[in-house]
């Protein structure tokens, strides 16, 4: 069991909430904005339970206590958290709405921050609790806030503008865009709760949480006139405050509940995506008189869909990634069989490697560098204490990318240090097949991920092998690495567009052992035509350029054509990525990237 | 325009329809029982419209018509129908809900059968008439019925009893199944309209549709009492209502709605499925005062995953079947070079061989006879105007089955008399390609039909080509060659089982020159142990065993593995089917099947 203060803070909270006549409380993970990184002030649900993941559920009642988290974090939530206090629950077997069902009675009173919920997740906390003639009430100050003392600032880092050098469009005409969608809709305004869409369709960047340079605002676009956004002003440079001047009026984030009425009281129509937006936003405009339609966050689209200048974008971003990943892996393959190297200084020599390009904002996420046993934990992040040294004979895994202006980069490789055994080759080659295989196929307009899932995944499942996460997941244009709405998994029904950059990696764990998953970034190309075909297919062009550890393939299980790939592959890093390398590097570029 | 009998009809069918004061009426070509296949009696579409498609709903109002069909049906509909009266419309273009919009006024009301829609459907035309402020209103008696005076009279083919030798599981157990699932839905009675639902679990079968042994019933099963089955009891033998006594009470079709009243009046829980039953079912039952529980038809899942002696006679089946295409593919490769054979002759040709069998019960669909350009349309059914001759250098595609007591088969071939171009030979492997991929991949639990979809496609969207039709769907036990729910296409999310059996039916259409269609049953398998592997695996078994023509293949393009398991099948149909075969045939077979 932990030794947190977890205790003394139950207490503190049990008291609040029977002084509000609560009998409970639901404590999301994520921050007004819903996002996956959160600022230290958010961090509610870790300061209350000791659970660091980067998803989960508490509910606190006055007798009892429950915590529900995805596979990724049901090792972790036992060793974090005081499981007398917050049972710790996997979501899929004990969903939230199921335990309410079970533990509140009727008359119970359950309540919520409106603000860290979304609508749609309201919805269904309500019906859970209606289910047992129970209530969820919104709270109007946050139990946790009025009793967290030492709780962090909101964070104030200056915003910047992404200059459409950058962005291939300005945020005028993108507002235009969005005007004609309300058109569409019939709606008078929409209101963005999504910061990574509020980041995008203003062309700015903010750094008030790690890794993803998002705005944390609302905002709120008229169809006829100037959109509002809610930021603290003091946040802006002067010359951002002067670019927006034209297209934004700038208010305080306290405001937007007025201007919710505002539109309210106007009788407006007003478009919300209840899955992002948040429960408060949905419940003051119809408390106001406003007329709601249901519609997708309408930048979210556009957003995914890159423009010219965001691929050629993220082209230079990717070569430039690749070559400080070139020069990581032949540091590793030289120093790490002397000893000394750790997960933790890889990890940090990597991200010397990527500044020393000059140009790196920041990592796009914490890095996964795994060692051995932890190659095999798919989430895995290292810390001082858990890191491991690079050992003889065991698997390297690194999952890892960079911020940079022009695009976000996410490339994973897996190495040897050593002599990698039978096994591990013909797991690794199965993984790759599956990788190029995806690579490499064409598709009719409307496809979707789900469609082409078992591609990176047929070579493992034919030996009775899988993976237990997706196989791909959208990346921003220097914004969030894990952007949607489209994937590559067994399920997902969002159809692949041109423009849309998604992350292909295929992976394969034996727990204890080792673990490897090989990641490129693919680009979605526009239907062509093919020659001697008749219809017009899409396809993937790839962006991440870095080799492939020779070592770990097994030649004989490859396929003609795969191979065939490999080779081209191999020849276009050589060419592309040996040009930025100087003559030592190039020289060990060579050596990977020779025919097999 | 043709000359149907047409114009008189529609007359007499707006008088009748001012006689009851309704605006318009909407003409399903479905049956009570919303089968494929329908009884002359219910030809109602066709005798209105002269549409002689399997899918298609026409609406007439007083001064305006118009017939929706899916894609099979576009150019048909043209030739069949009068489209100054019935303004012929593409489902997915203008569907119903879209056109009532465009044409119904406030005050409108637009009739239907009660009967002869779902109650899912139903809802779908009350919400398109409801937003114009039309009304939709159940009729009590069908007008075309009133006025059609020939209207031929209810089929009373005899029905016979699916022994448990064939079917596996005595009617008992089964009843006792879904009382089981009745309490898990804490339902009293479950409403079944589906005919193959009754067929399956009273272990019956009936002949009063062409190709499809279901029997035309509604019943009713009680969690705690007796199973109601609403038949002519002429239709029934001695021996078969002998045998029903002790599971069924027989009652008349007409009985039905006091059944359903009787539920109702005692406040009994009735589960009925709303996209199988009878809109009037749910109608009745609601105003009856029964509570209405919406859930999958029950018989559903238990009927498409066949236990061990379906799959049994299903393997004796497509053997004895696969027997007789190839006598038939024989017989065509030596006659059709010398002329005289047209796609009808071959059609007849073949149910003579399926005939010869000695146990074959009917054909399981019409088959689709194609020779050179008719080979290009998917859904083609030969009919004597448009039979053409089989030439040389010409493609000719048969798909067709059998009903036999133990199995229904459906099975498609391509061949080609004289000389093949390059171009066949290429699309022709490409196809093959698909359907060798799919049969060989294993997939583990949970894995639906439009994950494996892409398998079936690749080689076909990496050349730039496609087809407009599923890879496969679900097949009866002696029952519907098109059974529910699972299905290989681009967008099916049903998860496949085991003991399921699923078509695996790439192609290639070339209009106005070829088409090309290779179909092989699949079973569906448990999950496996794979030597070396972890998880358990499931994957097809493939039941269908007839030679692929050979001189359609370009082995260049086949994968090692590919090869590998088309002489493994070829090697396989040698030895089974030639176990059937006399020694003409058999030396035919022995060239057909010889390692490529």
């Amino acid at each position: 069991m932990p030794s947190s203060p977890s205790s003394a803070r139950v207490a503190a909270l049990r008291a609040e909430l029977k002084k509000r006549k609560l009998t409970g409380l639901i404590i999301p993970r994520q921050d007004e904005f819903q996002g996956e990184y959160v600022a230290a002030y958010a961090e509610r649900l870790r300061w209350l339970t000791g659970f660091a993941g980067s998803w989960g559920t508490a509910i606190l009642t006055l007798t009892k206590g429950a915590i529900f988290v995805d596979g990724r974090y049901t090792i972790q939530v036992r060793q974090q958290v005081d499981d007398k206090t917050f049972v710790p629950n996997h979501l899929a077997e004990e969903p939230p709405a199921q335990w309410i069902a079970k533990t509140l009675k009727k008359g119970d009173v359950l309540g919520v921050d409106p603000w860290l919920l979304t609508a749609a997740d309201a919805d269904r906390y309500a019906a859970a609790c209606a289910g047992v003639g129970a209530k969820l009430v919104s709270v109007t100050h946050n139990p946790i806030d009025a009793i967290w003392k030492d709780q962090p600032a909101r964070p104030m880092a200056e915003i910047a503008a992404q200059p459409t050098q950058f962005a291939g469009r300005s945020a005028k005409e993108k507002l235009e865009d969005v005007s004609a969608d309300l058109t569409k809709l019939k709606a008078d305004a929409v209101v963005l709760a999504l910061p990574d869409s509020v980041a995008w369709v203003f062309n700015l960047r903010g750094f008030d949480v790690p890794y993803t340079p998002v705005v944390l605002a609302y905002a709120i676009l008229h169809r006829k006139r100037k959109a509002e956004l809610f930021i603290n002003s003091a946040k802006l440079p002067e010359d951002v405050t002067a670019q927006l001047k034209a297209l934004v009026t700038i208010r305080k984030p306290s405001d937007i509940e007025a201007s919710l009425k505002k539109l309210g009281t106007a009788k407006k129509t007003v478009a919300i995506d209840v899955n992002t937006a948040p429960s408060r936003v949905r419940d003051v405009l119809k408390k106001a008189g406003a007329k709601i339609v249901n519609a997708t966050d309408p930048c979210i689209m556009p957003k995914a869909r890159k423009n010219r200048t965001e691929q050629q974008g993220a082209r230079a971003a990717q070569l430039r990634d690749g070559a400080a990943m070139a020069r990581f892996l032949r540091w590793i393959e030289e120093t790490a069989p002397q000893g000394g190297v750790t997960e933790m200084s890889a990890a940090e020599r990597l991200a010397e490697f990527r500044k020393e390009t000059g140009v790196l904002m920041d990592l796009s996420f914490s890095s996964i560098a795994g060692a051995g046993p932890n190659a095999a934990i798919p989430h895995y992040h290292v810390t001082e204490e858990s890191s491991r040294p690079l050992e003889r004979n065991q698997i390297f895994l690194i999952d890892s990318g960079g911020q940079y202006q022009d695009g976000t980069t996410d490339i994973t490789r897996t190495t040897i240090i050593g002599q990698p055994t039978d096994d591990m080759k013909d797991r690794f080659t199965r993984v790759l097949k599956g990788m190029i295989d995806l690579s490499r196929i064409r598709f009719p307009k409307g496809t979707c991920g789900s469609q082409l899932d078992v591609l990176a995944r047929g070579a493992l499942w034919t030996a009775g092998l899988d993976f237990d996460h997706g196989t791909g997941h959208g990346v921003g244009s220097y914004l969030s690495v894990h952007e949607g709405p489209a994937r590559i998994n067994k399920s997902d029904r969002t159809p692949l567009e041109p423009g849309m950059i998604l992350s292909n990696e295929p992976g394969f764990y034996r727990q204890g052992e080792y673990g490897i998953r090989i990641e490129n970034l693919l680009l979605v190309t526009e239907p062509e035509e093919i020659e001697g075909g008749e219809r017009r297919m899409m396809g993937f062009e790839t962006l991440t350029l870095c080799p492939i550890e020779r070592r770990l393939i097994e030649v004989s299980l490859l396929a003609p054509e795969e191979l065939v790939w490999l080779n081209a592959y191999h020849a276009r890093v050589l060419k592309e990525v040996g040009a930025l390398l100087d003559s030592d590097d190039l020289l060990w570029l060579e050596k990977m990237c020779a025919p097999l």
